[in-house]
């Protein structure tokens, strides 16, 4: 008789989106003549649409894909030379970071990277999360039987790397040996940036343990500070220690589009076993790639007309992100992240509850948040609050939270 | 120290149609003045372009993505309703099958489906997997630690389903208890397929022992004769017993484009564990989506005017392997499948080994072929035509073929 992976009966609850999904549709079915005024500040989805020239890109790829003579189907499972070699051009050669084309993986996206990379490590790898944590990286390796039992707030079998007001939300070295490290940084939920000296001290301790760090770069692109590196292999030693994923997602609207990719460097060894081919051992075995179509809108995003509209797109969000900080600090709270990254990560009003307060604002203000607790015990007491949204609809809902009875003493 | 998945490092060779690229590459290295008149009947990519409605249907999905007002961003991990719905409609409903929109996933492939639907399962249960197989069923399993040791043709813990000439290359009911079972049919590589009442001993076998089919359908839409079912669902209690993997890419033409869907009936349980939850919550933590634009391309593949297209491609498609077939049994050999499958499987000429065959068409007569020794120890003597090529590339494939000196004797 066959049985189910008995790791994801120990799952607590639903994944964090679809159970804001659900509670949301529960609302809207009781408030139905509201259902309308809703303002999603919660799950990190863009709002602006796709630049003229990746539209233009994907409208030539379809229609190529109509014509006998143009028509492409299957390619490498680890994506196109075009768009791989547009990647290296101008992501990472310009910061000095050199990489042959085998070592980028064109995926559907960053959580499928970051979800799916744990299957090339043995099961009983120590695995390093922080808390608050994006929940992709704890639930897969839930899945894969890495965690051991669930206290409530914690397992047993994880390190947790407690990211609080005291330590900037940053997470700090650990006394125990982590075999696999994910960080994501500028990070998600809570926004806070490593600085290349902070990125150092995790890069210096996974050699020193030969240990490998799992590097979410998606909010990469949302970087302000000029101390704060845009690659971790923009730190010595980090080919030999880290992968790196990124996502067109945040970066040029991707999110419904999907396309994003995985760095995985050949000097990357495990006892003189290749990382990079045992990702793409995994790839072509369980992946077959992104649609073409998918690719060349990517492409598209590195041609100068595009970057240039890419960039205005970013600074309008992060301009979303200024007032987001500025209305809750006006509110009396504590307001963290939204400088080099699109999520401000702020205290919740009088002590109260994540959920508590994700209930209040859809209530009273028809906002919906992210509750912190969703991320970890660590997110208690905050919310996170996405700048990703139309400017004129954060407006409204930064009026609608002024007016709400938890900030009427004020 | 982090330590790899060793059941990786058991992975004998590299993934057949990568190692297959290989070997095409260096004799295109070998033979450059040659290279521009290779022929492939190997991988089973298709030629046809994509259907004039689906080009349309997506044409207007990119301009949608490029306006605010019908910009669409992230969306439920398992598909548009408009999708799983036409799926319905079109692909079951017609057969008397009921299926809710919940029972339906988009994915990108069954490629991916296959691969990765073993992830929901326990580590230990037992896999049936035929000889030949097509590799991924095989591969994933040996990845999640289910295969035991190779011998150098079987792993010990599988438990083989021989599929030869003698049972019409139809896998039998073994004597053992497989937990999950892996079947293709209508069947890559062999092109073998199942009537109602063949089927119907595995769903009573799946029931009787409480174990789960995962059945690739990937080629149901090149069936044609009457008594060959479409969905293992035309066989009353395989909602209970069996997930369901279908795929555009043969269909339609989606090889480049990918889309695809699994089936996952609500009845479908472990001691009351929903399956359906399991595959939701592995595809909800691991999974992105497909993109909107390919999600309306797949939805357009149903319109009246797109499948009269699809209908016309697929009996162009089946026309060379009726070709096929008949030039090979000319030349003197045993030919099975290209009935309800567009893939021809054939004997090799005079006893030769499949890669030795291999290579034989690619330097005599500059054909790609698939080895059938690369889908397992049965196929060993075979060789997989596909029929997916341009009829004119077919004809002179063909005439190649009998001008090798293998068969100069006939």
């Amino acid at each position: 008789m066959i049985k189910a992976n008995e790791n994801y009966l120990k799952l607590p609850g639903n994944y964090l989106f679809s159970e804001i999904d659900k509670r949301v549709a529960v609302w809207k079915n009781a408030h139905p003549e509201k259902a309308s005024e809703l303002i999603s500040l919660g799950i990190g989805d863009v709002s602006r649409p796709l630049a003229p020239g990746v539209v233009a890109a994907m409208e030539k790829a379809v229609k190529e894909q109509g014509h006998k003579e143009t028509f492409r189907g299957y390619r490498t499972d680890s994506g196109y030379e075009f768009l791989r070699e547009a990647i290296i051009k101008n992501e990472f050669a310009p910061r000095g970071i050199h990489l042959d084309i085998d070592e980028i993986f064109i995926s559907d996206g960053a959580k499928s990277d970051t979800g799916n990379m744990g299957d090339i490590f043995s099961d009983d790898c120590v695995v390093a999360v922080c808390d608050p944590v994006y929940t992709v990286y704890a639930d897969a390796n839930v899945m894969a039987g890495r965690a051991g039992t669930f206290d409530g707030k914690y397992w047993s079998r994880f390190i947790n790397l407690p990211c609080t007001a005291e330590n900037d939300f940053l997470p700090q070295i650990p006394d125990q040996v982590a075999d696999l490290i994910y960080l994501c940084l500028p990070n998600n939920p809570t926004g806070s940036a490593a600085t290349r000296e902070q990125l150092k001290l995790w890069v210096d301790y996974a050699l020193k343990n030969h240990s490998i760090i799992i590097m979410d770069a998606a909010y990469e692109a949302f970087i302000t500070r000029e101390d704060v590196p845009h690659s971790i292999y923009e730190i010595e030693g980090a080919k030999e220690c880290a992968i790196e994923c990124h996502s067109f997602s945040k970066m040029a609207g991707f999110t419904g589009t999907r396309c994003g990719f995985a760095v995985v460097p050949k000097e990357l060894n495990i006892d003189g076993i290749s990382v990079n081919h045992l990702w793409e051992r995994r790839q072509t075995t369980k992946f077959n790639g992104v649609s073409y179509i998918v690719q060349r809108g990517a492409e598209a995003v590195y041609t100068k007309e595009t970057k240039q509209s890419v960039a205005e797109t970013i600074a309008y969000y992060m301009a979303n992100a200024q007032k987001i900080r500025l209305a809750l600090e006006n509110l009396g709270l504590r307001v963290y992240g939204g400088i080099d990254c699109p999520f401000v990560w702020s205290e919740t009003p009088k002590g109260m509850s994540s959920w508590d307060f994700f209930d209040q604002l859809i209530d009273e203000a028809q906002i919906i948040a992210t509750p912190g607790a969703g991320f970890g015990p660590n997110g208690e007491g905050f919310v996170r609050f996405s700048a990703f949204g139309e400017a004129a609809n954060v407006d409204v809902a930064l009026h609608r939270m002024e007016a709400m009875q938890v900030f009427a003493s004020k």
